[in-house]
């Protein structure tokens, strides 16, 4: 490899764009159009976040050979789209899913050994990887295969993908990139380690890294670890968007090879974030190829010439958000997310003037507008007179339509017809409540929303087919300590600017209650919920057993009452019934596709709806 | 290594039992209990199917610290216990939870990279694997890990587990035993030829292989392979029993070195299957240890003296099922387990008249007796009259408990609260049904079965919420085609041995239909059942795309309509609704935990029942 020196200037533009899982000809098209405001704004090179063209995690998609012959398709028209567009000067990293029936044969070493495996239950079948390429030129220039594959929490990639074995550094405009993704970072010795052993100038990281409380706080001196190691910049761009239950914040971030945090991306929003960087090539005076540790280095030249020198301008870090708001945030993009990559117009939901369905209430009008939010009070002759009154008053504050259906009449029907006591009798009033929105849902197109909050959710203080009814629950994963958290930090921000407080004060004030008996009170089922969600911290979050859960000092008489409850629970909560498997392919744990998903085998972009 | 020659009898027995998730003192008794069982039939060796201590598949139970420990404490307790119960000269092999906390530090290359990630998203801590021990005298003789991981289809077991390194090989009266486990056998130059090239005298597999339809064709042959690889016989034994939407078939077997079947067990029972071996040292003239490929071969002497001779007794090999008896004994034993193990004491369903309640009624009645089955008719104003007819007769066949409620009153109140119509007022009437059903359910602690097909599972042509409640789906992987030949089978069957059809012919006879709207048929919606199967065989279970489904003949606008409903449904059959992630484990594909399982962090043995 020749040798380089002198400082080279690169203007690097992180895409951090929101795709859609299945959707190859939509993403590509977000692609171009990203391209274009990047190469608008000057920039040299443009990174995407992982598998941009697939959209991520596309789960079983991958497996599906029809699909992954189309990603690669999409990856090499996608080249030719940008050359014709005038973008073909800049260099473009996007994400994709390789396979070998399209790219050539794969490495022998990445092909997975198939044994006596019958045909039909091989596995990654053409070597599907989880890759990115860059593009220039209108060619696809370099690809390179993720090597460490996470298979732990909600990452699934030992399933679906084989790891690369090969890390391609690209020399743009003098200057060295090389291309990594996402896990590969938080693996020390990993691919950045190889880099800093090679020598580069440059490390580009497209990521699909979902969202945790506070976890941008790990983000940070990680990248700055991994500069360190690589003895080079950074270039983080991740996934922003909501794919079910996972929420992308974005975050994407820039740190020079001594640490330093040059340019940060604002969470949850789509956002082009530009960082100028001078490239000191003679702090690398060494660059090798070939097999370094487990992986090989390969040189490609596209351009030796540098840019012609031009005035850095100081690049923008976003202020770190505080953390109800960061949670706020997350909830309403997963919201929006999901109600339009699934197409659907609107949602309703029972508005019982309880806090939780006032949260959710606030929650969808700041995702989808007052105009897309139905609410439906559904009193029954145990509501309190200030249940009709709070909804009444959530309502009016949210400007969301709003009804009111007395549920008397099919209560007493069911009644009439078969003997119901105590909870069974509990549950007829929430299912019937179910049953109506459900009709509302199915008569007018709105996607029915369960308001239950992750403490009901963990110890089964909900009804199946009753309040537990709904095609996404918005904060089915925020302990009703959070609730009223996050409730109060609302109304408090809506103050702060002037704003009509979109929450009852009352809501949040009353104490709790299912209103299913009379007089009843959640407190005569459960702990108080700041001993509740403690333990669900440490149980479920934490998965600690009862010796470590009476080490940390919870009561013993609630961890055990709790514990029973949760485990109990786990039952109840797996609505969709087992059935047993008897085929190559059950609708169950073999076959694993999202639900917001927009790969269609006859008509790959198409934009309509799914009805619930 | 002393050289051995000369042949050595040895009778070997498979304890094909029924383990449970999470209970490890009820499987440690089945153990104990089999055990004995073995050696008063005189067996030297005893092999319990893989994980026979904690049950498989446990899922996230795998990653729960508390569990792991239990698992290694519950080992070595097991074999003090056989001992004190005059056992301890019976070598047993069971499959456990290994774990480095109770086990002394994992090698370290079993240990995964923690790499930058926090604590609490550590993965695998404690390096957990997938293991069998070798029993006698009290102690744990040998420790054999899985060395392969399968991670594909219904299996995730990289998630769980780090892979074995080590082969232990036990002499035991002077013959040389090789532990391997389950997927180990179906990896050509895997263990079994390591096992070839180190020279031993058996191999024994513990499996958890779970059934699907003809795999046992599959088996045999398999493993006559993998004993041509090994140079010596396999004795595999395989789980029974239903967990979840797995069933696992038994079907244990024994061959020769020279792949000759010896001796087969019965499928979809708990089966001991015994057989004497008569294996000739001089076979195999040199004995390694050490390195070998990528394993560390390690030997231990138990005993050198042979057992006196003995004559062999002929072992037994059941004559395989009929395609139909197969299907029919996965299913009724799948409903079997998942009612008992989940400590429900009977089941409830609407029994409508039409093929698959009908079907239902029969399987459940095959599975629990008629006095723990419910049925009841719901008819509507557009039930026809041999519907109500039609689901009588069933039950009197059956003589399980009958009742009928008619819905009209709920659905009319209903009517009268808000304006349903189209489809929104034929999900109504399955939505009344299931409020009524799940009523009874709450009120008589009967778990609430779903009669729903695959084929109508796959194309969403039934209602949330209303024949889509349940607990459990019986016949949820069984398509329509396969439910009228199943119902034939059994009727057949029944003939055949002079007992009463449990089917009405008029049920299998007569036009599917909904009975949703006046004069509705399936045909009206759907293509007929038979082009529908084929395509959902194609797209569902061999996940073909487009192209290929044309290639295979099917006709191009049935193949347009079926995949549209196919993708359409994946977003209903999610019952269960996500919702957004924000913290470290959520509801959600962050936490795994089976559905029928019995482990407790406060009472590891409970027997009491879940509720829905």
């Amino acid at each position: 490899m020749n040798g380089v020196s002198g400082p080279v200037q690169l203007r690097v533009a992180m895409a951090q764009v929101d795709t859609r899982v299945g959707d190859l000809e939509g993403n590509a098209a977000l692609v171009v159009e990203w391209a274009e405001k990047a190469a608008g704004d000057g920039a040299h090179l443009v990174v995407f976040p992982e598998m941009t063209l697939t959209g991520y995690p596309a789960e079983d998609l991958v497996l599906r050979e029809s699909f992954a012959q189309a990603s690669e398709r999409a990856l090499t028209d996608l080249a030719a789209t940008l050359a014709e567009r005038g973008l073909g000067g800049v260099a473009v990293v996007v994400g994709y899913l390789a396979h070998t029936h399209g790219a050539g044969p794969a490495p022998v070493d990445q092909v997975p050994a198939d044994g006596d495996r019958p045909g039909d239950a091989n596995p990654r079948r053409g070597a599907p990887r989880n890759a990115a390429a860059l593009l220039h030129g209108g060619e696809v220039v370099a690809r390179y295969a993720k090597r460490h594959l996470p298979n732990y929490g909600v990452f699934d990639e030992a399933r679906y993908f084989v790891p690369g074995t090969e890390l391609p550094v690209v020399r743009l405009h003098g200057a060295d990139v090389a291309l990594t993704i996402c896990e590969d970072l938080w693996v020390e010795g990993g691919p950045c380690g190889v880099a800093g052993q090679a020598g580069v100038d440059l490390v580009v990281s497209p990521n699909a890294s979902p969202y945790e409380r506070a976890k941008d706080d790990l983000r940070l001196p990680l990248v700055q670890r991994r500069a360190a190691e690589a003895r080079a910049p950074i270039v983080y761009c991740n996934l922003v968007g909501g794919q079910d239950e996972l929420v992308f914040d974005g975050d994407s971030l820039a740190v020079s090879a001594d640490g330093e945090l040059l340019a940060r991306a604002p969470q949850f929003v789509e956002h082009l974030l530009c960082v100028d960087l001078v490239l000191d090539r003679g702090r690398v005076p060494e660059r090798r190829e070939g097999r370094i540790g487990p992986m090989t280095v390969t040189r490609t030249v596209l351009s030796e010439e540098p840019v012609a020198a031009f005035e850095p301008r100081p690049a923008s870090v976003a202020e770190p958000l505080s953390d109800p708001e960061e949670v706020w945030r997350a909830l309403v993009l997963g919201l929006r997310d999901f109600i339009d990559k699934n197409g659907m117009p609107s949602v309703v939901f029972g508005l019982s003037g309880g806090i939780d369905s006032a949260l959710v209430a606030a929650l969808s009008v700041d995702a989808l507008g007052a105009d897309r939010v139905h609410g439906v009070a559904l009193p029954s002759r145990y509501s309190s007179e200030h249940s009709l009154a709070d909804a009444e008053d959530s309502a009016r504050r949210l400007g969301l339509h709003f009804s009111t259906v007395p549920i008397a009449p099919m209560v007493d029907a069911f009644e009439s017809s078969v003997e119901l006591s105590g909870t069974a009798a509990e549950n007829l009033q929430a299912r019937v409540r179910g049953t109506l929105l459900m009709g509302l849902s199915n008569q007018h197109g709105h996607l029915l929303l369960a308001t239950s909050n992750k403490s009901e959710v963990a110890v089964g203080y909900s009804t199946l087919y009753g309040d537990a009814a709904g095609g996404f629950a918005p904060i089915k994963d925020v302990p009703k300590t959070l609730v009223w958290e996050l409730a109060r930090w609302r109304n408090r921000y809506a103050r702060e600017r002037g704003e009509t407080e979109p929450i009852p004060q009352n809501s949040i004030d009353k104490p709790p209650s299912a209103e299913l008996a009379p007089g009843q009170k959640d407190s005569d089922s459960l702990p108080s919920y700041e001993e509740l969600d403690a333990v669900i911290a440490d149980y479920v979050d934490r998965d600690l057993g009862m010796a470590q859960l009476l080490e940390r000092g919870h009561d013993p008489a609630v961890v055990a009452r709790v514990l029973r409850l949760v485990d109990v629970a786990e039952f109840k909560r797996r609505q969709s019934a087992p059935g047993t498997k008897i085929s190559l392919k059950a609708f169950g744990r073999d076959r694993r596709l999202p639900v917001t998903n927009r790969w269609r085998e006859s008509l790959p972009s198409v934009r309509e709806g799914a009805q619930a």
